[in-house]
Formats: structure tokens, sequence, C-alpha cells
């Protein structure tokens, strides 16, 4: 309460507390009246209470997420047929960031298999900034990312920005990537969610960690626990990365949540350069795998040629990757 | 190009831009060749010539948006009926957070009408950061912002979020809001933009000028040309407020483009005691109207309870706003 | 408490609030234990208590800043001879960034008093971020403003970087200035808290308001009470405006805070274009002072030219905020 | 220039470059001109063509920093005694945030030393963001870690807040630390650049790239060039961290600059919890270095107990890293 609070306003407030079927316990300290609630608060309408006359601050204690909150609860696994995300293996995905053709894709899968990469990533719809910007192959590329499966028997991801699209996108991929600028977008959250397919959720640009984790929490809710959790950059005052990618995610992800997080170093520097160097990081700091953009010719690249690693550069990367994996009792 | 760009480089770039139709122009600097380009720029692939061996940087000397763009524009004005947005008068656009009864929305409606807005805000489909959240009356909230509309002559302003609901909500509202998490949610933005309907884009809490730009682009670039962009706070490190209302955005955006750009005080402080004056800001920096929460009984208001005011702080407001208004040779 | 906290660590926890003379209540919720501390919560060890077994985090209830807080006291009025910052008239200061000549600082100031300015600002001692920039004139710039100010009768601000030439700027100026880069510069701070002058202290461009209030707290806490707050900017993910003013701080430090609270538009925003419509929009929120940077020739300015106004658009902006500041009961 | 620049404006813009011996070349597009400017642009006045009739924008292509900057440098080591920072050896430096007594400061020296750390940290002068915090023992602490350093070889690195503090500092210690609220000031930056010792300069908690290598740049503009970079978390809007450690700052800054970069994982975070995987990740990125908190008895430390690991930790810790810095060619 204020310090100024009149004694109506506190008893006002108790009052409201005990009509919620909460336990109000008025703490009378030197300077100002405070009330303790005890019970579940998230059926407290904070900015109901925060809107009563006298009432300075709600401060909350409990998680706002249930399902997605570690507390009680072990490290889950998402599986995907055989590769499990979330376990002692760092799961390494690769791919172009746009499927263009057939060639580009199967050439692209089958050196990220050899590699050891275990996921095939490829945008058939592509969110771009700009309205000029190429949209992605829609439908042909989904087909074209089911024959690199076919041809090497890698996994694939792609990403669905559209509720309407996700049955068409659940027929042809293994894993539905939800993206950076639809972390809030409900209906399409609420849609993955009432599918049974493993969700590849990527963090808001602007969010913390506590909305990414309401983000998963919308999945869950609707019967889906097969989440995994994507740092992929966020928006600060630097400009010599598109994006910060925000390392600490990692460890502190795992503080709160039990589903697994990756990283994705491409999107989350913009820059081909750090690619390998934030890879590194990544892995040091515990993520459960990596989502890199390669192609076999970065430089024509149709989509974000400028934060692609070429395959042998991949191919380089994984060696290192899977020593500094060894370091922590994981591999790759 | 870089300082240690080879001979070979900078000819590889120059062959590059050549076979796009371009026109490049090397200087040769004391430190450093400098490869200008003529033409177009927008069909210039950035991160593709980003991408080649010796180049350090590219940069833009065109905006990426065209339609939304001020050069050779006059300033737009947006009719909804007979009320016209970004013309001398500045609107005002009050209403609940969310649509709860018919009793609710028709005595706010009518009290600010009384008090001088011209239309009325209410959701009938709300995006909420926790799955459990009340969610809005969907189409039967619809209905009865319709019915306050019949009573009062007000025009209606409500918010869609899924694409699906573009063509129902269409039937019910006079202007389509899209709210600040689905600002690049592109299937939505093509659907309404698909739409004659004036839109009012809001911007993602994350997004600069020239996204925001862009986003309008997506819209205009389906032919409705109906956009009214608005400044809702974005997010800073400072956590007084629920987000940094930035008032720059108005005289920022009216350099840049020839929409009409409002403020939303209620959601871009998140605090209801800064909503006067920042209303007050916004009119003197030269807002083309605001959107306010207002309600009847805020403590007991389902939604947004902390941000939103009562309907005579919200009387009292409107004589000041026109005063200001006069001040810069507009009004209320 | 965490959720796993043992018993053992609940009852360390209480035996170190006790240890501390202050009192322990604990509330054993339906989930976890939370620990509500009773009493000046300003000696608590904020640190040491987090980092004890089962502790999951420490609220804090109490604001750290007790001389600058607002509770319990009247709005203050910092007095500079006859000039009162804080009361019904809105003061405002304006003139160069940087000293530069007698002629120059001289004939602005015969125009901006002309105008209305009470307060002449003007800098000796720049400090600029490129270590190759011009850094002022030093005490012959100070020697100027004295002449300007006997030649006007205005007051003089100017900036102070220095704790060795506090002494020095105090023999010239008025009022000491404290830039955003020593917001936290806490030998300067303390310097100019054992002076009895008025200290301008302004915003770091990355602290929120309760920084700055502890950085106020600094110079109070040395016995100098006579601390003008000024917002500047902040620092955002947006590029079209050098910083990001933020408006929103002058009602929320008014809520916060007895001190007055002024603002910069100029360096707010770095440009020229939109120092007219924000310094409307400042006093518009109820800001107690603007100080603008004004130049009888901007275009040759040394410093800031490309956010410095001229003497003209100066004297027409001072019309319409006297007008803004009538319809909230103000003046300039 | 602007689209509707005038034929006059842009004569105009050309006699100013060519009257400050620059080459204006003017390239005349579809849409506007462009006016291309060879020379050393670092005598360009940036702000006065920005401020002149019809210029829209000045983009600059040099680096402001030079004595900073990579362009055709190779990596500097700075050695400090045995010690060198920036060759193949990651050289951890550890210790207590603030020397406390001369119990604990050589108890802790001892232990870091024999897990593999070289330098010695530990306050003496601690800049605190409240008035009534802890501020260190001043000389006392100086000599105290001094014999610290006798009992023990390890060299020492401690801050220094005050100009007028630096030749006393000087005396005790082998590296003088500039805190992160000192990065931009000035009269500091000179009084250590004044010295031949080596400079830890800390990343401002709101400062860019540029802006770090700017602040570098002042000190070796006086004449000493054996700075040391540190990166130590910036402010972003999560608040689960006290700040954001930015390893992308590791590869980035040893792109543009040729002076060496460690990483303080401590205050980066703010966070115990995250030291560890966040050391790892740094030195995975390429760090030459660390910094890290250790105390004998992290709950009872006098300040930052909640970002201190103990000393055990620290030992497990050292091998990771060693294990890490091998997969890449380095060494502990």
């Amino acid at each position: 309460m204020k310090k100024e609070a009149k004694k109506e306003n506190i008893e006002n407030a108790i009052h409201k507390i005990e009509s919620l079927k909460l336990r109000p316990v008025p703490l009378v300290g030197t300077e100002r009246t405070v009330i303790a609630i005890i019970g579940d608060e998230r059926i407290l309408p904070v900015n109901k209470i925060k809107a009563m006359p006298g009432v300075e601050k709600v401060m909350e204690v409990l998680k706002p997420y249930k399902l997605a909150s570690k507390e009680g609860k072990k490290a889950s696994k998402v599986r995907v047929g055989d590769v499990v995300i979330g376990g002692q293996e760092v799961i390494i995905i690769a791919g172009p960031c746009a499927v263009e053709s057939e060639k580009q894709i199967v050439e692209i899968a089958k050196s990220v298999k050899k590699s050891g990469a275990k996921i095939l990533r490829g945008g058939a719809y592509k969110p771009r900034t700009g309205p000029y910007d190429f949209q992605g192959l829609g439908e042909k590329g989904l087909k074209l990312l089911a024959k690199a499966r076919d041809a090497t028997g890698l996994k694939i991801v792609t990403e669905v920005i559209d509720p309407r699209d996700v049955e068409l996108v659940s027929k042809y991929t293994d894993i539905l990537q939800v993206g950076t600028r639809n972390m809030q977008n409900y209906p399409l959250l609420k849609e993955v969610g009432k599918t049974k397919m493993p969700v590849l959720l990527k963090r808001g640009m602007w969010a913390n960690y506590k909305e990414l984790l309401l983000a998963a929490e919308y999945i869950m809710a609707q019967g889906n626990r097969e989440v995994i959790l994507c740092e992929r950059g966020v928006r600060t005052f630097e400009t010599y990365t598109r994006n910060t990618l925000d390392i600490n995610a990692v460890p502190s992800l795992k503080e709160l949540t039990h589903l697994p997080v990756i990283v994705d170093p491409s999107h989350g520097t913009g820059k081909k350069s750090l690619v390998t160097p934030m890879s590194r990081a990544a892995v040091a700091a515990g993520a459960d795998g990596l989502i890199i953009e390669t192609h076999c010719d970065p430089e024509n690249a149709i989509v974000d040629a400028d934060q692609t690693i070429d395959l042998d550069e991949f191919a380089k990367l994984m060696k290192q990757l899977d020593a500094i994996a060894k370091v922590i009792g994981r591999k790759i």
C-alpha cells in the first residue's frame, strides 16, 4: 500500500482479496503496510488490485506459466523420430534460409548430413520485412524439403507463418517452426498447439524470458508439450550486428524451464563471420542444439546471403563443436 | 570496399552491379575505394553484395518503402464516413480495452461522445500475453460494438488478430486495428490490405520507424492506401512504465511519411496517472489523433484496469486537449 | 524462498534477518514459503540474502533514495537569484552548445533574453565522444559567459566534467551542470554536493528513473539540496533520432520525487527539426523548464550544428510554449 | 541531398566541401543527387554539413578511431611483467569485488593462483549506485592488494574512479581499471592515458562498440597504447539478469580493433549461477581473458555477494576453460 494509504483503503484491499478466496496477511511496517496474499496468485486480477485506491504496487511471487515452468520437473526431451533434443547429444540443424531448388536443397542436405547434422532447415514460407522481397516457394518448397529428407534420412524443420497453413505444412515437415515475429501470434500458437508435432518456438526479438515461456505455455495449454525454445538474438542499441545474440538465455532458461533450448547464431548475429565463434559459445554455455544457415553458394543465396556460411566452414565448425561438447560431458 | 580489398574484388563487384543494370561509379580515395551505385537501389540484392569478397558494407540511400514514403507527396487524409483523420481536426478515439456487456459499452460510448470523441474503441478479440487470461467476447463483442454505434453515431475501431477473422470483423467495424504484436504478421497485413477498409496499424513494441513504414507498405502494396499509423510505446530498459511512449515518433514519422499518425497513451505508458499528461504531450507534438482507454468503472474493468481512466477524467482531459490543439492551429 | 528450499534454509534465513534487527514474518503458502521482513529495509544487505541457499529472490518495497523521494514532501523549488525553478513559471534555458567568442555569446544572450529565456546555457568544458573533437574554451569560455551575464542579467548554467574544476567553475556560473556521461561519476557528484550551488543533473542515457534519483541522492547526501533533474534522451534501438527523448520521465519523476524536472529537447533528439514539437510536448506534459540549444548561425556552430535552432525559430517557439503553459495553469 | 534539394543547395554543399580541401564527386541519380567526398573524412565537420539546407544525411565510411582500429595492424599484446594479454594464452583474472581484509585477500589470492589465475582483482575504490553503500577501503585496500601480490607473485588490477587518485593507485597496482560508469569520463581517461601503465577499460553498459573504441582512442591519443578492452554486459529490457553479457562483442571487437578483449561474466550477468556457463562461452568465442569475482565466503562478501562464486567452483571452472581453450588452439 502507499505510504499515505488510508485505513479504509487497506480494509477495502483486504476485503477484495478475501472475496477472491485468497488469504490476506497485513504486515504493518515502520513506514507502510504491506499485504501478503497467500494462495494461487494466478487467479489474482493483478491489474484490478493495482487500480484500487491506496495500492502502490503488486509484486508477484509465482510464475504465470505453469506447464513450462521448471519447478518440480525434470528436463524434457523432445523426440523427432530417433533424434532426441534435450538429451546428452547436442543436435545440429543446418540448411539454407530459403529452399530454392531441388538441386540446391539436396546438395546441401547431403553435405550437412555428412558433417554430422541431424535435421535439415529450409524456408518455404518466408516472413520478409519488405513486401517486395522473395516470399518463398510455398508448397513447392515443402515438396523439395521432403525430397531432401528422402535422399538423406535427415529430419526436417520449416516455418509456418499463417494459421491456415498449419495443416498443410504438417503433412510435409517433422518440426513446425514459429518464427520470431510470430512469438505472440496467438491464433498461430493455438493452431500449432492443436497438432501433436514438435514445435520450434523462436524468441521474439523484443521478448524477455518470461514472455517466451508464456508463448510456450500457449502451445502447451492446447495439449502439445513438444516445445523446443530457440534464442535468436534480441534488439539492442548495437548496430554492428543485426541483433544481439543473447547467450545468457541458455543457462537462464535452463533455470526457469524444463524445455530444451537451442540457439540460432545466423539470425542472432546477422554476420557470417560471427557464426563460428558464437556457435562455439552457445554449445559451451550448454545449448541443446544449434540451427545454422548453410548454403552451397552463400554469395548467391536468395535470402540472408550475408549471414550464411558455406559447407566447408560448416564441416570445420562441427569438429570444434564436438570437442567443446565433450568438455561438458556431451557430444554432437 | 575493405581497405585490404584486391583489385580483382573491386572488379568483380563492378561487374556484379553492371549485371543488375545499375551504374557503378568507383571512387578511389586515400584509404580505400568506394563504389557508388546509380539507379533504383531497391532492385539491389544488398545481402548478396555484402557477401562478396572484399566488400565491407553497403550503405543505402533510398528508402525501401515507396508507397508510404513522404517524398513528393502531400499529407494523406483517411476518411471514415464523415470523420477525417489527418486533417485539421485532432480525432479522439476512446472506449474500454475489452467489450464486456451492452450496458458497459453503450454507457461508455454515450459519455465519450458527449466529451467530444469521434470514434469508439473496444476489443472483441484480445491478444493476451498469458493463455489463461480473458480472450474477448468474439463475435458477440462485435455485435455489442455495433449496438453502441447505432446508439451514438460514433464510428468503431476494433482489433483483428487472425487472418481468418478479417471478413467477419469487417462486417461490423469501421476501422480494422492491427495490434502491436501483429505488426509483422504478414498474412494478416495482406488480408487487411485486400479489404478497402481503413486500417489502424500499431507500431511493434520493438520496431523502428522504418519497419513500421514497411509494415504499412505491406498493406498498401495490396491496394489499400487507407492506413493510419499508431505509436503505442516501445520497449526500453525502464521498468517504471510498462512501455516507453515514444512521442518523438510523431514529428519523426511526419518527416518520413504522408500517412496520419496517432498516439495510444494508455498502452504506451501502462499507467493511468500518465494518460492525461502524455495525451497533452502527444497533441502538442502534432499527433493527428489519440486512442485512449476509458471505462465507466476502471477498477472493475476486466482488462487493463491499471491504465484506464474514468469518464470524468476523460471529459476534463478533452478540454485541455482542445486548448492545446488550438495553439498549433488545430482543434478537437 | 525457492519451492525446493529445505526447512533448514528457511530457518537460516530467518536467523539472518533477526541478526540484522529486522523482524521476519514467514508466510507459508500453497506452493512455497515467503518471508516478509518488517523494518527499514535500507539496512538489509540484499545481495547477501540473495546469495543464501534456498533463497529465490528478494523483492524490495522501500525506495533506496530517501532525500530525493517524494514521500511525505512537497514539491521543491530551486532558486537561482530571482529565478525560481519548480514554481508556477516554466523556466526556459537557452544558448549555444559551446561558447565560441564574446560576440557570439553576447548576441545570443541578448536575443534569447528578449524572447523570454531566463537562463543562458553555454559549454566551456565539452565532453566529446572523440578525442580529436573541439574540447571547449575552458576558463576563457567561463569569462565570456560572465560577460554575457553582465550584459543581459540572465543567469548562467555551464557544465563541469572534472572534480578538480568544480571550484573554478563555481566562481563564474550560477548553476553547475553535471552531464549525462557523468551521472554516475561519484567523485564529481560528491564535489558538486559539497558546494551550495544549484546543480542541473542530467539523466544518464542508460539510466532508469531510480538510478537518476540515486545520483541526486549522492549530491543531496553531501548537504546540497538544490538539485534540478533533466531528461535528455535515452538510448533505444531507434536510429532516426540520436536519442529517444523520454517525455514520460516528466510525469513519472513528478510521482517519485519532489525535485524539479526539466527537459533537453536538443540533445534528446539530436535533430533540429524535432526541437520545436518536442519542446511543446515537454511543457504540455508538465516540465518545469526546458534547456534548448540556440545559435545565431546554427550552420556554423562548432558543436551540435545539427540539433541547434536559430534565434528566430526560438522566438516563435517561445510564444507557443507560453500558450501551452497557460492551458495547464502555468506560464513562461 | 534531399530529393527536393535545389540546384543552389547542391552547389553550396560542393563549395563547402571544396573549402575543406576535400574532393566532392556529385553523382546524379534517378531520384536524387548524392555527393561522394574523397579525402580523410575525419576532418569533415559532419554536423555542420548535416545542418546545411538540402542535405538529407551524411554517411561516414571511415572509422573515427585511428589508433584503436584494426586496419593494417596486427593484434596487440599487452604485457604486464611476464603476463601477456592478447597472446596464445587466455589470461584469467580473479578475486573479490572489494578488498575487505588482509586475511580475505591473501587467502583468495593463494587459492586462485593455485587454480591457474595470473592476475588478482580487488576493489579499493568502489563506485556504488547508492550513496549509503560501502565505498571501499581506499589506500588501505591498495596496501592489502600489494601484500597479496607479495605473498603470491600474482599481478594486480584495481579500479580508479577519480583523476586525482591516478598517481596514488599507480604506485600500488600493475593494471589500472576504468569501470563501466567511467567509460566516457574524459578527464579520467586522459589521466590514465598519461601514465605508461596497462589500462583495463570496461565497456559502458550503454555503449556500442564504436564508442568503446573511441574511449580507448582517448587513452591512446595521450601516448599510452597498453589498453585492454573488457565486455561486462549491456543494458537491455531483460530483467532476469542484471545486465545482458554480450558475447558477440568478443568476435566483433576482434574484427574492429587490434586490442585484446576480455570478458567479465560476474558483472555481465549479476548471477552467480551464470558465471560458469558464460565463462565457458566467452573462452569459446575467442576472449583473450576473463575477470571473475571469486570469494572465500561469497555469502558474506560485502559487495556483489549474489554474483560471486566460491573458490572450489572457480577451481573446477578453470579445468573446463583450459579444455575449451585447447579446442581453439589456445590454453589457460
